[in-house]
């Protein structure tokens, strides 16, 4: 049987919010999009949530994803900073919740561990591993787009699905799985950065 | 000129909403409604934003405020409940941005010092006080939605408008500042809790 599903990743920022969408086919993921929304102009922080949640609802109305997978810190530096960020988060999942779109998140380190095998992994290492899973060409811009695809491949590495509140680490099926970076580079003798 | 306007004030809680709309005619504040939205049944926290955020835009569609005003405290015990408020602010406020609906945030102690006078007046006499300022006769089940009128009541005593970022407290137009409860008492000899 066949099965297909498109994942919207959101990295959510109060500076800039990543946004990237693939497209999961049985075992294949590919690359449809994946863009910045800079937010820095904006000295106003109800501007900002504004267009967070018109950008979101826009690519939602355009490719009708699946599911939200959302990166998600749970700890920061202080309570104001988290306030911020648990606002733009909001207003992002807002957004999915009202077109009914299930929303699942993952924290940082288990992105990078569910990736590249290491939750200590480097934005860079990320990057690399992804390349090889998406096969996305170009370079971005912005890294933040690809932690917004890394968002979205490490949900469809999940087997079980849960609520918001679920954040549960799998090793990617049908994928190599690396327990460091050397030990990839080793199996990888061509992949340097 | 006569100017008339709708306030809806939220203040947004992980566990309860309470929300409250008033009606400001010139100088004179009406009580529309008010009201609490329970979220503790749910123990998950997708449905319980879902909720909030459904909830604030049926509200906004059956009493078309002009304004949100919104009880935001900007210190917390950690950044864990940090991070969930501001979730549950971003969703509300994202229903108010989706329709245009300009926000304005006061900090609890802005709200108490706007009404009472006293910024560290308890739950109960900022009660007592609204219910000279707005005159409903009904005791509500849960604070929470008073503290919602409260919100829109101190908005509705602002002049200089600012934005989400601006928290500027005046004292009310055209009603007595008390500067303690005691004074309020001692000019209000009717008046025991």
């Amino acid at each position: 049987m066949s099965t297909e599903k498109i994942i919207l990743g959101i990295d959510p920022g109060t500076m800039i919010m990543g946004y990237g969408l693939i497209l999961q086919k049985n075992k294949d993921l590919d690359m449809i999009r994946m863009g910045v929304l800079k937010l820095n102009m904006f000295d106003n922080q109800a501007l900002k949530l504004k267009r967070i949640f018109e950008r979101v609802l826009e690519i939602i109305d355009e490719y009708h994803p699946d599911e939200l997978a959302i990166e998600a810190p749970f700890y920061g530096k202080n309570v104001q900073s988290m306030l911020k960020l648990g606002r733009a988060q909001g207003v992002a999942m807002a957004a999915a919740l009202y077109r009914g779109i299930p929303i699942f998140e993952y924290s940082p380190r288990k992105i990078k561990q569910s990736i590249t095998g290491n939750g200590a992994a480097s934005k860079e290492q990320v990057y690399l591993m992804l390349q090889k899973i998406v096969r996305f060409a170009e370079i971005p811009d912005y890294l933040d787009a690809t932690d917004a695809i890394a968002a979205a491949v490490c949900h469809s590495f999940q087997h079980d699905f849960g609520d918001v509140d679920t954040h549960k680490v799998k090793i990617p099926r049908g994928k190599k799985s690396y327990n460091s970076w050397a030990s990839f580079l080793e199996n990888n003798p061509d992949k340097k950065l």
